[in-house]
C-alpha cells in the first residue's frame, strides 16, 4: 500500500527500505533535501515540502512520522494536522510520551483525523531483523495499517514458538501487536526500554564484578583475571542469561576486551525516566529500573553535589580529609 | 570415557542421561538406592556404597559430585578425599562458594588429588539444550575432562556466531569454558546467577508497571488493560529485550495470564548473596543486583521490622495511625 | 495581626492556637461547623460560610489554607480567588505540589491577588515546639506576613548556634525562611520530606538488621538478642546518628519493644513521590530516596505481580515450586 | 581507676584527655614515642615499649587499644595476649569486625584473659561532647570497667529524657550500654555506622536535588536558585529532619556554600560493608544502606567498567556514540 514517511534518519531510512522491499509505495519527506534524493534512487517518491508531501498521498492518507521525539514530533503532528483531512491517518513511530499521544489523538479526533502511536524497537538491526512494533490506536485504523506492520515486523522467523500459541489469533508472534487505545503503544515501548535499562545494568554490574575479581581486597588465592569475551560467549550457550543484549556484549568484548573504545558516559532517552514516573504514579516499587537510570545520571558527572556534601560531613564530624582535595 | 556421578537429583540425573547418550560410561551413586536402580536400566553401573563406587572407577578416577551445595557437598568431598588416590579427580558440579573451592582444592592437593569446580547452568532444560559449563581448575586436569564437557555442553548449535570468533581457539562458543584456577568456575557461575536475578527483576518490575497501568492514579484517559502474554510474545521478535528468560515468561503468561498459580514467595540460593559480598569486597557498586536480591528477601515476609518502625515513627511525629493496625 | 484560617484539622487547629497565644486575631472557617465552635471558646472568631469568612477579614485580607492537599486545596484556592480582591493574600500552608503553586500564583496574579506557598514541618509537636516554615512568594507579600511566621516558628530556642550565623541576616535560624519565588516553599518542603523518608528508612533497616541478629544464618557464637530501646537511647548521646527521629524511635521502642502495636503498612504522601520526579527531571541520582519510597509501596501489598513473575520464571527454568503455592 | 591506653591518634589522644580530666590514671603507649612525651606533660605515665607498658599496669590490668582496625589491632591483641596474665582485661575500642571479636575473645579466654569490644562514636567532638559507647563482653568484666565508661560517655546532659526512662535501670541514657556478649558492642557500632551512611546519603541526595533545581529540564517558571546554608539552618528548627549531621551540614554550607573545598571522593570504612554483609547473611532487605555504600564506591572512580559496558551495548544495538569518546 501507499504511505508517506517523514524523517529519513537512521530509523526512518531503514524502515523505508524495508517497506519498499516489501512492495509498498513510499512518499518521503525530510528536513534536509539531500536525504530525499538518495531515496528517490532507491525507489521512493521524493517531496521537498510538507504541502507537496501531503498532496502526493492518496486518501485516506497515511503519514508516518519518524523524527526526534519531543518538540520536533509535536510540531510535525500539528503541521500535518493542519494539512490533512478527515479520515486521514497520522502515525507517530518515534519515542513519544504516552500522555502526549493521548492529548494529540484527542486534538486530531476533533478534525476527524486518526492518530496511531507505534513504539518501535530494533535499532540499527531492524532493517535486517525486522522491527518489533507496539501499537496504540483505534481498532479500525490499526486494521487499515496492518499491511505496513506486517512488512516492518520480523514475522515468526526461526524463533521457537511459545507452546499454546498455535491456538491464538494474536499477531504478537509475528512481531507486531495492537496493545490498546491511544498511548498504549508508546506505554508498552516505554516499559520495554525501562526493562532494557535494567537488563543492561544487570550485565554491566556482573561484568564489573568479574573485572575487579583481581582486586587485592580479595584473599590472595581467590583473585582471578578473567577473559570477559569468552565468558560472555559461553553464557550464550545453554545458560539462563542468554539474550540478544548478551550477543551484542559478546561482540563488543571480543573486539575490544578492555572496552577502552567506550567512554562510559551513558545517555538516557526519555523512556527510562517516564517508566519510573509511571511506577511512582501507580505505586509500584521499581528499585532495579530506577537504579539503572540513576547509574546513567551519575555516569555523566565528575562528582555530584551529593558526594561533596558527604565529604563535607565526614570532615566535620571526623576530621577526615578526602583525597584528592579540591580548592 | 568413564566417570562416576554422585547425586541423581534433577540436575545429576539429566546429566547422566546426556553423558550416556554421548557414549560415556557412568558409575552412579545416590543416597537413596531406588534412584540408582532406575539408572541401571538406563545403562549406568549402579553402586550402593561410596566404597563400591570408588572401587568401580578406573584410575585416574573421575568422581563428579552433584549433591546440594553447602554441607552435603562438603561432606562428600571429604569422604571421597579419604577414599581416592593421588592422580584422581573430584569434580564439584554444584553451586559451591568459590572460597570453599579454593580451600578444598588446597586440602586435596596435599593428597595428590585434583579438584575441579564446574558451575553448571541450564536447569531442567539442560538435558535437551545442553549445559553451559564454567570450569575452574588446573589446566591438565581440565584437559583430561574435556570429553565430558563437550558432551554436556550445548555446542555451537544454531546460535549465530559472534563475528571474529572464527579466529579464536576458545571452547567458549561450544558452551564450556576453562575460566581459570580453582574457584574461577564457581566465581563465574556466581556472577551468572547474580545477573540472572537482576534480569529477572527487570522484567518483573516492567510487567508490574504494565499490570498497574489500570491504576486510578493515572489520568482517566491514560489507563490501560494490557494483555501481558501478548506483550511478552511481541518482545520476543526483533526487540532489544529478547532473551531466554523472556521466552519462559511468554510461556508462563500464556498459560496463566494472572499468574495466580504462583505464590510470589521467592527463594534465593547462595549465589545471589555471594555476588553482592564479592561486589562489596571489591568495592564495586551493584545497586541493581542488590535490589534484585532484596526483593526476594522481602517477598518471604509478611511485614519487616523495618516497616513497623516506619509506622511507629510516623505515629510518633504525625499521629498517623497506619491501617490496618495490629494489636 | 489579623488572619483567617481555613481548615481546623490536626495541623490547622494547633497553628490557630499558637497564633492566638502569640497575640494574633484569628478568623476561622471549617467544613464542619462543630470544630469552629470549639475555637470560638479559645478566642477565635468563627464563621459558617466562606462568604462570611471573607467579609470578616480586613484588607489586605490574609487567608491561610490548611486543608488536605490536592483537590480540596485547589477548590479552596479557586473559591477564595473568586471572593477576594486585589491586594489580598492567599497562603497555602498545606502540602501542595510546587508546580501547582506556580500555576495558581499566575492565575491569581491576573486578579491582583497574592499567593504564598508555605511548607510546614512539625507534625503534632508543632504547637509546642513551633513549626519550621519554608516560604515561597513575592518578597513584599512575604514581608507583610512576617509577624505570623515569627509566631508560628520555633525561634532560636536552646538549639546551639551555627558558627558564623552571628554575621548573617537570615531568618533561617529562627525557623522560617523565604526560600524564593512561588513554588520555592513547597519545593523545599518536598525535599525535606524526601530526606525524611530516607532517614527513616536508614534507621528502619539498621534496626531490622539488629533484630535479625539472632538469625540462625549467623554463626552460632555471633547471634545476639539486642535491647532495641536501649540501643536507640544510647545513640541519642554523643553519637553521629542522633536526631529528632531517633528521639521518637527511642520513645516508641521503650513503650513497645516488639513494635507489635504497629502494622508495618506504611502510607506515603505526595512529597516523597514528587521528590523522585524532580530528581528524574533534573537528572540527579537518588537511589536512597527512591528506595525509601518503594519500601512504602511494597509494604502495602501482600505480593506484587513482580514477585509472582519471579516465581513463574523460576518454575519455568528450574522446576522450582515456591512455597506456599497458590492456586 | 588506672588503665593503659595504646594508640594516641585522634581518637585515643582525646579519650586519654577526657579520662585524665575525669580523675583516672593513664599509662600510655604509642608506636611513635613523640606522642607519648606530649601526654606525659598532660599528666599521663609514658612508656616506650609494650613490656614496660604492661609492667606499669597494676592487676587486674586494663589495656585499652585504640589503633587502626584490621591488622594493627589484631597484632596488638596478640602481643598483649602474650604479655598479660589471667584476670587481666583487653579492651578493643576501635572498629573491629564483630566476628573477629568473637574469635579473639575465645582465644584469650583460653589464657584466662578477658576481652571487651567497645564501639565508640563521637569523632573529633567526643572529647567535649563525650563518646557514645557500645559495649560487648562478659557482665563482670564490663562491670569492672564502668568507671571508665561513665567518664568517657556524655552522660544525660541537657538532652531531653525519653518518657518512661525514669523507670528503667539501663545506663543507656548516660551514653554507654552493655549490648551483649563479645562482638555485641562492635555489632551495634557497625549498624550505627550503616545507619550513618544512609542518613548522610539521604541529606546528600536531597541537597543535590535542591542544587539542581535551577536545571533547564524543569519548566522555566519552576527553576530555583536556593540558599543551601539557609535551608539547612531552617530545618534545624522544629522540622522532622533535625539531627546532629544536619547541624554539621549547616556549618559546612555556611562556610563554603558551593562545597568547592570538598572533593566528593568519599572513603568508606569497614562498618558500612559489614552492615550489608550482615543484612545478607540474615536475609534482611537493606536497599538504602546498600545504595549509600555504593555511592561511595562509585565516587572514587572516574568511570566504572559497568558504565563502559553500557556504552558498548548502546553502540552495538543503536549505533549510539557516547560523548566523550575515548580511544
Amino acid at each position: 500500500m501507499q504511505l508517506g514517511m517523514i524523517g529519513l534518519g537512521r530509523m526512518g531510512a531503514n524502515m523505508v527500505r524495508r517497506l519498499i522491499s516489501g512492495g509498498h509505495r513510499c512518499i518521503v519527506y525530510n528536513r534536509t533535501p539531500d536525504k530525499v534524493k538518495e531515496f528517490i534512487n532507491e525507489g521512493a517518491t521524493g517531496t521537498t515540502s510538507l504541502d507537496e508531501f501531503v498532496s502526493k498521498l492518496s486518501k485516506p492518507r497515511v503519514a508516518w512520522i519518524m523524527v526526534p521525539s519531543g518538540d520536533p514530533t509535536e510540531q510535525m503532528v500539528l503541521a500535518l494536522g493542519e494539512r490533512m483531512e478527515p479520515g486521514d491517518i497520522i502515525v507517530d513511530g518515534g519515542n513519544s510520551y504516552y500522555k502526549d499521544d493521548v492529548r494529540r489523538a484527542k486534538l486530531l479526533k476533533g478534525k476527524g483525523i486518526h492518530y496511531v502511536d507505534v513504539g518501535t524497537s530494533g535499532g540499527i538491526w531492524g532493517r535486517e531483523r525486522g522491527y518489533c512494533l507496539m501499537i496504540g490506536g483505534e481498532t479500525d485504523t490499526v486494521k487499515h495499517l496492518l499491511p505496513l506492520f506486517k512488512t516492518l515486523a520480523p514475522g515468526r522467523g526461526e524463533i521457537s514458538r511459545t507452546p499454546g500459541r498455535e491456538n491464538t489469533e494474536s499477531t504478537a508472534e509475528h512481531g507486531y501487536l495492537h496493545c490498546g487505545p491511544n498511548g498504549a503503544g508508546h506505554f508498552v515501548k516505554m516499559i520495554h526500554n525501562g526493562i532494557e535499562y535494567g537488563m543492561m545494568q544487570a550485565y554491566a554490574e556482573g561484568f564489573d564484578i568479574l573485572k575487579n575479581a583481581n582486586s587485592e581486597n580479595l584473599p590472595e588465592d581467590c583473585q582471578y583475571n578473567f577473559n570477559f569475551a569468552d565468558i560472555a560467549e559461553v553464557w550464550r550457550r545453554g545458560s539462563v542469561v542468554g539474550s540478544w543484549l548478551l550477543d551484542l556484549t559478546a561482540m563488543a568484548l571480543l573486539e575490544n576486551p578492555t572496552l577502552s573504545d567506550y567512554s562510559g558516559f551513558v545517555q538516557d532517552s526519555g523512556e527510562g525516566r517516564w517508566t519510573i514516573m509511571a511506577a511512582i504514579e501507580e505505586g509500584v516499587p521499581a528499585n532495579v529500573l530506577s537504579a539503572a537510570l540513576y547509574t546513567r545520571f551519575r555516569s555523566r558527572q565528575e562528582h555530584t553535589f551529593a558526594e561533596k556534601l558527604l565529604s563535607a560531613m565526614r570532615f566535620k564530624f571526623g576530621g577526615h580529609v578526602e583525597y584528592p582535595v579540591k580548592g
